[in-house]
Order: structure tokens, then sequence, then C-alpha cells
């Protein structure tokens, strides 16, 4: 059986030492994240991922969840239960406004406590993580009606939350979908149409489930700027709260999936349902766009949190597995052999796993602290840095880190050789549940796109620049010897991606395929100069915190190869992304479509 | 339901067009193998893997193969019938020796064949590849009684075989290995052990499984070379061929897999078994090592086989499907969306795809034709050098067609979206089905062992300088115009596989962790030149049928557009691979194995 030991240390040392939390305590909530209730909260999280979440990670894999014929969706055993004390424990609402029963917390702290949870069980984190983003919708979109009767009960965790957006013939384009909306005399609206790939769509958890439904009203402008977002509740609420009539959405199927066998994949059919409008007509993927970055950010972290599971666990097989020899000759002559942890190839896999992961922990920290400061910030500047921030960074989050979450599961099967083939080590679960991260929520190519089609040249590519600007400035700074192995490298991968930066905007405006030709490579090589920044700056903190003695030596240390593995072994690859890039499309559309 | 076409004309450009199979025609069995009987054979392999075994790849996936109480194991519905098609077909030794029933064709024919089986229905193939590696050990090892007793059996089909290595606590370091053989007075052996792993230990496609076992005689030396090989047949054969009694080999368990679960994955018990000496006592070893390469050589095929038939769907998916439009304005304005074939981010992975696919099957071919020169050769020099290449180029094929393939099963998913992770089309299948081959038969990370530690210096590096004569042979003969956007990376990138070679020269003598930390990217360098040489053939084959009007024209420009894509944007990976083997083993090494 897989083990899992959340990484609550890693977290404190990123928020504590290297990011230093002390200095954002003018934001509302956070003077009451004190590192002590910060510590405390991730190893309550901590707590119910070991104990709670995951030992019904595989039980839930090969169980899977089960539709009645009645449409209704029973989870997998223990779920129930589980969610109840989820619940319970208040987690759905750490960060959500306290006037409707949250707890005001930080948002990058419920960031945080996702990544346990998905480490844990991945397939149960979607529950809670798809009602969050409701939430976020709500709050941002929703009427003072709709927060008073929704937002409480959703925070309690009574009821849950969906997105539907996808249907037969539509996944990235949405200007194609045919769900209908018709208004009604008593203000709601009829909503009919099918629904597919729908997480979470119906299940046995909580009393209520509510969907968002993006539909399109009669007569609304062709394409995606005819389509309005809509709640519909699956059991219709009365004024007070209370549970009214059974709406008509029914789940039609569930699909047969690769993995995440524990969360119900739904085909849910609207009959004539009763739907309410969230903001405005013909506006619905406005709606959508807003809660898009942090929805991104949440599948970027479940990337990590299978890479992250994935490598303690490799770790534990490679410490105990004992096969062959060191090269250098034996390590523990007394054994019948030395565990395979000696052998350079196995320790090239899980370096690359720790590497990213901690790297990448660091990037989702500090994006979500920037959320935090977008989103509750007094000053109109900061805020407005903290939005490009996040726009900026949640393409790459979402497609590098489900990428390599991916690759790194991968990596943590080969290290078991033939053992992590077999379905009972567990391993072989965390690549198939992986493997959807770099699907849902924006196909990775559409977060490439994101990026160099959108969120690079958006206002004239401010927020591009204060990337350079911050990275460089740190380089500048730490001209010190002591710190010359992990700023050398960064500036020289920074320099190529400036070159392809400049190559884009040289040949991207007058031949649009350029840029979707670039695409792919421009996303991974920011993405890689971005985790050697974050390198960077955990190197720095690790170096401070030894000179003042504090700190566990040994594991200050391990920062520090850690950070020069990720320089000499995995940032070098820049150079093969700015090749490609300046390849141009020419190579890759050439051929007629008929020849494939 | 995926689809499949046997690519008979790509076999038929390369053994024609590029390695001008004629040259060959004094090799014994080449004379027969005229470009019309090629051609027919692979129509027909074609035909059988299109029609027969295809269809049944997804309804094997999903009923996998049972075991019942009595240890005896059916294998899923219509893989019996297709098995008798494949045996009456006279498949099994279309390259075994005519003395023995078989035709006497080419190796590189079986090859060839084995592909279309594999893209068609992997679990399937491999009952036919485990029988034809024994095959080749009897012909290799066995006796005349032997022979005479085993092989035509199997080649008629009637009996399958295995290969019985790995035990729980031995996989890689097969010097652990326990199962016990004890010598009789009649001259047979008592063999007790416990054997897991063992694909096609029992099923019900044929009459009688002939195990190939490796086991420890009592008193022999330690280690790997205290190893032997014996003959374990399921039923034991009567002198005349007949089945006499049943042997005490009995399947446990079949094993709960990601993939491949149309191949029963046994446990196998040997309790006090009849055993035959294969060989010589405590050589067991050097047995297994000759069939080695053959054995690695057909894994590798099933790396490429399956990065084709996920193409091959990929590519139909891409054409069929409709979502957004092209960047440069709408292709097919009549209709709701552009075909996803416009998008640049698929064409990347198209591409990507279809690069690998050709230049990998080139060389296979090309290998499996020096293999042929090595059996079959009457001149010792050709000989020599025909097990040169073979033994070089092994190891590679083996871990890059395998880590590629799996990619390209991933990337072939990718395409199709969520779609992809649906079971019910079935490309999430070829990435379960893929993923074993890079494990078994000798994980990844131990071929690029055998490659540095073993391969790369063997008689002072002989076979690598043959390579880089060759290749660079080439590149002098080939200075035209029309060459160089494939002849100049090629020069390029092998520059980097002579500074990588002579860096481990220099560096790993001294300090075998440099090597072991090397190895991995030194295979991927390696095998990204050899891909690269195939490519310059391949282009200047293109050229060649072009120039003399002979060839469809289309089909010869995309072989130049796929070739210019490998060089842009394929084979410049080889500078990261050498910048990360020049950063030698500290970074990897450094950290105590308690910090995993």
């Amino acid at each position: 059986m897989p083990i899992y030991k959340a990484p609550v240390d890693e977290f404190l040392f990123l928020l504590i030492d290297v990011f230093q939390i002390g200095r954002y305590d003018n934001l509302p909530g956070f003077a009451d994240a004190s590192p002590d209730v910060l510590a405390a909260v991730l190893r309550e999280a901590g707590k119910l991922s070991e104990e709670v979440l995951q030992p019904l990670n595989r039980t839930g894999d090969i169980e899977g969840c089960t539709r009645h014929d009645d449409g209704s969706v029973t989870t997998p055993s223990g779920f129930k239960e589980a969610y109840r004390q989820y619940a319970e424990g208040g987690w759905m609402g750490i960060s959500a406004p306290s006037e409707f029963g949250g707890q005001g917390l930080p948002g990058f702290l419920t960031v945080a406590v996702n990544e346990l949870l998905c480490s844990a069980n991945m397939s149960f984190g979607m529950y809670p993580g798809l009602t969050q983003g409701a939430i976020a919708a709500f709050v941002l979109h929703g009427s003072a009606e709709q927060k008073a009767l929704y937002l409480p009960k959703m925070i309690e965790g009574r009821w849950t939350g969906t997105m539907n957006l996808t249907e037969p013939q539509c996944g990235t384009d949405l200007g194609l979908l045919r769900t209908k909306a018709v208004k009604r005399g008593d203000g709601s609206y009829g909503i009919t149409g099918t629904k597919i790939f729908i997480s979470a769509g119906e299940h046995d958890l909580a009393e209520n489930i509510v969907h968002l439904v993006l539909a399109r009203l009669e007569g609304a402008p062709a394409g995606i700027k005819g389509t309005t977002l809509f709640v519909v509740p699956k059991v219709l609420p009365n004024a007070d709260g209370s549970l009214g009539a059974r709406n008509a959405v029914t789940c039609g199927s569930i699909e047969h999936k690769m993995g995440i066998h524990g969360n119900a994949t739904c085909v849910l059919n609207y009959d004539n349902a009763t739907g309410f409008l969230i903001g405005e007509e013909n506006r619905g993927i406005n709606a959508m766009f807003t809660m898009m970055n942090e929805a991104r950010l949440g599948v970027a972290v479940q990337g990590l949190a299978l890479s992250e599971v994935a490598y303690q666990n490799a770790a534990v097989y490679a410490r105990d597995r004992l096969q062959g020899r060191a090269l250098g000759g034996a390590k523990f002559p007394d054994k019948p052999a030395d565990p395979i942890v000696v052998h350079p190839d196995i320790r090239r896999m899980l370096m690359t796993m720790r590497a990213f992961n901690e790297a990448a922990r660091a990037l989702v920290v500090w994006t979500a602290l920037q959320g935090d400061v977008a989103q509750r910030s007094g000053d109109d500047k900061e805020r407005q840095a903290g939005e490009d921030h996040m726009g900026l960074m949640t393409p790459v989050l979402k497609a590098m880190l489900t990428d390599r979450g991916f690759d790194n599961a991968v990596l943590a099967q080969q290290v078991y050789g033939g053992h992590g083939y077999i379905a009972e080590h567990g391993i072989e679960q965390f690549v198939r549940d992986a493997r959807i991260a770099m699907i849902y929520e924006g196909a990775n190519g559409i977060q490439a796109l994101d990026l160099v089609g959108r969120k690079l040249p958006k206002d004239g590519g401010r927020a591009m620049q204060a990337f350079f600007n911050e990275a460089q400035g740190f380089i500048k700074e730490h001209g010190e010897e002591a710190m010359k192995p992990y700023v050398t490298p960064l500036a020289a991968a920074l320099g190529h991606l400036q070159q392809a930066t400049l190559w884009l905007m040289q040949n991207a405006m007058t031949k649009p395929e350029n840029a979707g030709a670039a695409a792919h490579d421009y996303l991974h090589l920011f993405g890689l100069a971005a985790l050697g920044y974050m390198w960077c700056r955990m190197a720095a903190a690790a170096h401070r915190k030894t000179a003042a003695g504090e700190g566990d030596a040994a594991r200050m240390n391990a920062k520090l190869v850690t950070a020069r593995f990720y320089m000499e072994r995995m940032l070098p690859e820049t150079a093969a992304h700015l090749a490609r890039i300046q390849a141009g499309a020419a190579s890759m559309m050439d051929l007629p479509a008929e020849a494939f």
C-alpha cells in the first residue's frame, strides 16, 4: 500500500523563510495567519489526508462510482464518512468570506491544503475543489440573494458544486455549445440540453448539488459571446434554504475512465430544468473566465500533488529494495545486495522528481500569495501587479505542473520496476490519475496559446516585464560567490526566454502560426526559468538560515544540492526549447491535412 | 473503436529504396525474399492484424485473463481462434530453420510482422513473441534431441514458450535467484521455487507450454555465475512428441496490471518439477544473454508498434474533430468549425509521433538486417560487423523506442482531449499497454548501463567507431545542396555524441558513478543521432526516387517535410543531453540515502 506524509515543513520553509509571509500582514486575514496558525492548520489537514483520505485512495480506484437505475450515484465506500469529516472540520471555507460562514484566512492556505488532499486522494479532492470553484463564482458574480441562499450551505459543505461547460460537440470551442435557456414568466429560465464530462456531477456526499451551467438564450448572438451562466440546483431550494422539489436534471450515465475512478464523471441531461441567471445575459464566458485562474491553479496543484506522493513512495521503495551493487563497490556488504538508491539512474529519477516538486510548490505558493494580493490589497498598483502575475503564471502552472506531474508519476513507477506495473502497489494508479490533469480545465495546448496569444502581449507585455525585472533584480542583488552556481544558470535561462520573446514579437504578428507553433515550447521554457528563479530564492534562504545557525543543517544542505541538480540537469533544456521556437512553423505545418 | 492499417508501403520503402535489400541476396534465405514475396507476406500479415487481431484488442482489455481454481487460465474471448489462425498461417516460423518446419525467410521479416501484430493487439502478440524467443534458445543452445523434440511443435505453434527469470527478491539482479535444481539419477533435474511476472505463463491457446527456467544447482557458485538454464515443459512430452504426464508446475495466481490485460502474467510455482538442462551447468546467464538481443529488439518493436497505432488514431481524430478556427482564419468556413488538424499544437503532436515512427522503423529494419548478417553471412568480418551493430544498437532501440513509444501514446491521447481519457475510445489502453515495454526485458535504466558500461567500451569501442564511420561517410558523400538541411544537423548531433563519448572516456574510468549518471542521457543522445542518420538516408532515397520520377511524389515530399521537422524540432535535444552528461555525477549523488 502506498504511503503519504504531508510536507508541512516544506510549506513552512516557503512561507516563512522564502516568501517571508510577515510582509503581507497588511492584507485582510493575513494577521490571523501567524506561523503558528499556519503550522497548526497544515498539520491538521495533513492528519486528515494521511489518516482518513489516503487509505481510501486505492479502494476508491478499485470500487469506483456506481450509477443506479434511478440516476443516483454512489461514491466508493468510506468517501461519505470522509467527506463528513472534511465538512465538519470546516475545510471547505477556510479562505471563504467570514460573513457567509467562512474563516476568511488567506487564499494560499486553501491552495496548500488542497495539495495535501489531492496527494492523499485526488478523486476525493475533486469534490471540494469543484465546490470551492462554485463558491468563487457566487462571491464574484452572484446577486445578494444568491449569495445569501447558496454560500452558507456550500461553505458548510452541505451542498457541493459543479461546472457544466462541455457538450459532445464542444470542448475547447465553447462557441459551439447548444444547451438552450428559455426565459420564463417568473424570472427563472428553462434549461434544456446535454452536458458531458461533468466531474462530481452526481454523488451521495451532500444534500444538494449546485450546477453552474453555460447555456445559450433564445436569439443570443452566435458563438462564445452568446453564452450565459446559470445556476441549476439539483434540488430547488426554498427561500429559507430548506430543500424543495427535485429539479429536472438527471445523470444519464457515468464514464469509464483511465483513472480518477472515485470521482463520478457524468453525462447530465437537462430537461427544461429550472435555472437562475448568474451575472448578465450573454456574458457567461466572462463569468467563467474570472473563475478560471483559480480553477486552473487548482488543477496545477493536482499535478504537483501526484508528483509529490509518487516521489515519496519511490523514495521509500528505493531505500528498501535490495538489488545489485553500487558501481564503486558494495555499500552494504553485509546485505545480499545494496538498496537501489545507490544506483545513479535511480538517483537521476528521484532527484528529477524532487527538484521539480520543491520548486513547483514554491511557484504555487508565490502565485497564490499574488492571488491574495490581487483580491485583498487596498493598493491599486499592488492589486494590479498581483493580477498581472496570476494571469501570466496561471497557464504556465497549469500546463507545466500537470505535464511534469504526470512525467514524474511515470518516473516513480519506473523506480519500482515490474512491481510498478502491478496494481496492488498503487503506483500505476498515480499515473492514471495524474493523466487527466493535462487535459481538463483547458487542455495544455490551450494553456500555451493562452500564454503566448493573450497573457504575454496583454498591456504591452507588462506582466512578463515585471517577472524579468524581479528575477534580474534578484540576480543583481546576489552576486556573492556562494550564489553563483544558481544565479549564473538562471541568467542564461532568462537570456533564452528573452530571445524567445523577441522572436515571437518579430515573427508571430505577421504569421500567427508561428505563435501557435512556438506556444508549447515557450510555455515550458518560461516554466523552467520560473522554477529556476524559485530555486535561486530557496538557495538564498537556505544560505541565510545556515549562516544564522537556524534550521536543520542537513535539510538546508539538501536544498542546495537539489538546487544544483536543477541548474545542472533540468534548466539546460531551455536551449532546446529556444531552438525549436526559432525553427518556426514551416516544417510543422507544410503537410496537407490529408497526408495524416 | 480504434482503427489500424498496417504500414506495408512504409516497410517496402525502407527495404527496397532505403536499404536496398537486393544487396543482401548472397545471404541464405534472402534470395527467396524478393520484393514481391516481401509485399505479399506483409500484406497477408497486415490482413491478419487488421481483421482478426485488432478487433480483439479492446475486448481483451476489458475481459482480461481468468485463472480458475485448478490453476488453469482462460484467455479473452476470441484469442484462441485467432491464435489458431496465426499458427495455421505458419507465422510462428517464417524465419525459423526449414529443417524443423520453418520457412527460413530472413529474420527481419519476423521483426516486421511482429510490429503489425503488436500494433493490432500487443497482449496477443506477446504469446508468439515469447515462443519465438524460446525457439531461438533451442536453436542456439539445445541439444540435437531437444531440437528434434521441441522445435517442430513450437514452430507449428502447437506448443508455446516462456522465459522464467524473475523472483520476488530478484528482478534486475539475477544473482539473487533462489529457485533450486537438484540432479536426479535419470539425468533430469528437480526444479523447485517460485517465479513471478511470467508473461504467457499459463493459457488455453496451445497444447503445451515450454518454460525456460533459470535456476541454481546445489553447490553452485554464488551470484550470477551459479545459474543454469532448464527446460521445464508444462506437460512432459514422450520421446515421439506425444504428450505424457502433467509436470509439477502450476500457476499460483495472475497479476492485476495497469495494462496488457489479455496476456496472463503469472506466478509459477515449481514443486520438484521435472526439468532438463539446456547448454552447460552454471552457464545459464550466457545462454540467456545470447537470446537477449532478439528479445530486446522484440520489445523495442512493441514501443514502435503502439506509437504507430496511437498515431494513426490521433491522425484520424484530428482530421474529423471540428473545434475552433485556424489561427490565420477559417479553413472550412462552411463547417461549424475547422478540424483540429489545422491547429499548430495538434500538428506538433502528430508530427512528433510521425517523425519518430518512420525513423524508428528504419532503425529497426537496419538493425534486424544486421542481425541477419550476423547469423547468416559466410564472411567472418561481415558477421562480426553485424554482431557489433546488433550489440550496440539493441539497448538503444529497446530503451529509446519504448520510452518514446509510451510518450507518443500519451501525445495521441492528448490529441483526443477529454475523449482520450474515456475507455471506449481505446486510446488510453495504448498508454497503459505501452507502459510495460519500458520496464520488462531489462528496465530502460539497465539498457543505458549496458550501453555505456558494456557495449560502448567493448573491443576498444569498435562498434561505435563503425557507426561514426558510416554516418560520417554518408555525410561526406551527400554534400549536395538538397541534402544540406538534413546532413548539417546530423553532423552537429554526431559532434555532440563524440564530445559525450570523449567525456565518458576521460571521466568514467576513474569514477564509475559518472558513467551511471551519464547513461540515460548518453543512450538518448545516441538514439537521437541514429534516428537522425535514418532520416538522412530516407531523405536521400526520397530525393533519388523523386529525381527518377518513381514513386508517389506527395509521399516522397511528406518524407522530406517530416525529415526537416525531425532535424529542426527533435534533434536539437542532443545539446541538452550533452550538457547533462558533462555535469557529472556530483549533484545527483551528493545527498545521503536517508535524505530521500
